[in-house]
């Protein structure tokens, strides 16, 4: 039964012969007929399992199964618990990429610890047409259609392509028995729906439609490693690696066509999505930035400065009696106001003696701290940002105004004590925030 | 009703204004639409009605219909009858292809004659992923994934970026009437199927999958353009150019990582699809050839050389009394024989006293005739090639074994009369072709 898989490992995987292989195994239908055609088939696997502790008794019970098939198989079993909720949480990502991560930092451990050569998975076909139709339906570009490769390092995928239906045909045919997942119920889900009611519709347009696809995936990985290679290029003709920035001149981005291509080519690896926003930024004011999740990119005169959020370029502007300059980020205005009347959102009204002009607008740095308006003490400023649960892009698009590099204001959320209008105050500065 | 159209075209497309625009119109609902919205947008458009006279009086009752609708709206209409089977027959493609060339080929001819600017046409977001989905199902590239562009030179699609829900809902909201067309049974059978059981499904996925879609496509487009650029530099340095065929040294093609990739980029596009193959002509003897539909690649000492088939490079090998060199392309045996005994299926006998050794192994040049054993006078070859129904890559793939260069040989199909064994006949050679 199933000569394709031995074939198939010595045709292109017979590296791993002799080899010291573990098998990522969930007690899944894949993965249980994984190990058996690897033990069929003389290499020298273990079996690792990790317990997410996830499904209470059903978790227990998983573990109980591999175990047992270990005993029976003659092969030794590894088994690690996990307190995956806690680990997500304290992460902040969700449970699925908490699974996700605890495993391969495990194997990784196992590989080094105990002397594996490789990690062996039991992705098959279907999986990889699942993956691209989600991908599909949530919009990606061709690193999210282009598939798994079949051997990645030491991560390698034997039944990358063979497809669900022959792994459940030789369960059936050698009457093996497996354990049924209930977890992850929503993207469980959704792969059901994918499963049941769209991938057996596909297969119908073509007799060798799973074929055809895996055809395809292949010359999509082909496609993206010519553009990759491209860009290598162009990144290192035009990207001045300099500290913690990365420089690029203007003019040179502008002779590259398609200039879409390029961009979204260039920096789509750093986070950015808005590329209406990247476009208009070459054209804009010097200080203008764009925001991805992870990265900031500044208009500087003639060049855009790509940095990391958290180590993005230090900026600086005076603020005057009659304003800011117009390449400020932000418009204050500030007008001699013999009261504190008409107080709008975004205003803040201050004695003139306590400042020192021309006040400053500046990014955040770590360290700030000011005296919040109405309070007694000081207060850290990244203790402020989280209080008000201001994510990674609105901090970054936080400004100070500053006197003498004391915090007056911190634009628009709240104003410092130190600077506040008393009774003894001569002359009432009140700042609106335009833009 | 629809003002995203009117905004599209003000948005995207605002060239379009002023110009003169010729609108494809079959008659259905996604032309019929489209044709109302240009006038109710007071664009200037006449309509371009093809009848293929493939459907008999139902075609007969589309051009009616397109003729209404054309005094109704008070737009001109252009109809021009096309013989489409038969053409399809004389060029030897689809009927399918047969309609494509003819409809473009006639709307080239308008724009010039008419002083046409632009073809319209209605092709909207749900075609591109019934197409995107049946490519899929064969099996393809980025190419046939990425889509088709709004704008390619004269050729418009201003309705690409909407769906047939949204078109299907302004017809329904002004009562606007369309022809079903019943053509194209088995093209129509699969997008039906796509359609209503695909299509919705895909849908379900995700509240805004067919957006998603779009832009993967526009992603997929960027990622191809940079490909393209890349295999444009990587051309310009590794091909040479000579007359009717291209050079390309293998040991530079071999520094190309990942290998595949560049094969399939730099080969695809003329024709190949063997990619096994043409890794083995890297290796292969001087003389090894591959074919792809269209061309051949020859490896000649440490260079590959690319040519159309028709003017494929001439290639010319001694055949000596004992036999082929090691370099040939095919293996012939020859031998004294007493009598014409044995005769095995690619054996001729010949009369040694005919012959001037060494003999020469050839392909085929316009031009070359032989007389046919058992025949009386002579024949042209490319006669005798089509009556035997030789392909393309068949004729290619003929030697001719030639005594100063006559005939002796069509390899393995025919002898020439003029050398064969007769009473007079002192010594006889037996020739086989042994691969």
């Amino acid at each position: 039964m199933f000569p394709q898989f031995k074939n198939h490992i010595n045709n292109n995987l017979a590296f791993l012969n002799g080899k010291k292989l573990l098998v990522a195994f969930s007690g899944g239908l894949d993965s249980v007929v994984l190990a058996h055609l690897c033990v069929g088939n003389k290499m020298e696997i273990a079996l690792a399992h990790c317990n997410f502790n996830l499904r209470g008794e059903e978790s227990d019970g998983d573990e109980d199964f591999v175990r047992q098939l270990g005993s029976k198989l003659g092969i030794s079993v590894f088994v690690e618990h996990f307190e995956t909720k806690q680990f997500a949480e304290d992460q902040r990502v969700s449970v699925q990429m908490a699974a996700r991560e605890l495993r391969y930092q495990w194997f990784e451990e196992l590989l080094k610890i105990e002397g594996f050569d490789f990690v062996l998975t039991a992705h098959h076909a279907d999986d990889s047409l699942e993956t691209f139709i989600i991908n599909l339906s949530r919009g990606t570009g061709i690193e999210g259609l282009s598939g798994i490769p079949e051997v990645n390092g030491n991560l390698v995928r034997p039944l990358l392509e063979f497809s669900r239906e022959e792994i459940l045909a030789y369960a059936d045919a050698n009457e093996i028995k497996w354990r049924e997942d209930s977890s992850n119920a929503e993207n469980k889900y959704l792969r059901n729906k994918i499963r049941h009611e769209i991938v057996p519709k596909l297969k119908e347009l073509h007799p060798s439609m799973l074929q055809n696809f895996q055809n395809t995936q292949k010359h999509l990985q082909q496609t993206d490693a010519l553009a990759t290679n491209h860009l290598l290029e162009v990144k290192h003709k035009l990207f001045q690696y300099e500290e913690d920035q990365i420089k690029i001149k203007i003019g040179d981005l502008l002779e590259l066509k398609p200039l879409d291509a390029y961009l979204y080519g260039l920096l789509n690896p750093y986070g950015f999505t808005e590329w209406n926003d990247v476009k208009h930024l070459l054209h804009a004011m010097s200080g203008k930035q764009v925001f991805s999740k992870t990265h900031g990119l500044l208009k500087n005169r003639d060049v855009l400065i790509l940095s990391k959020l958290n180590n993005r370029v230090q900026q600086e502007f005076p603020v005057y009696l009659d304003g800011t300059p117009a390449e400020s980020p932000v418009t204050l205005k500030l007008e001699p106001v013999r009261s504190m009347q008409n107080p709008e959102k975004k205003t803040i009204f201050l004695d003139k003696e306590k400042l020192n002009f021309p006040l400053v607008l500046r990014n955040w740095e770590k360290g700030d701290y000011f005296y919040p308006f109405g309070m007694k003490g000081k207060k850290k400023l990244s203790k402020f940002f989280k209080d008000e649960k201001l994510d990674l892009i609105s901090k970054e698009k936080q400004w100070l105004l500053c006197s003498n590099d004391e915090i007056v204001w911190v634009v628009g959320k709240r104003a410092d004590e130190r600077f506040k209008v008393e009774d003894s105050t001569q002359e009432i500065i009140k700042i609106t925030q335009l833009t």
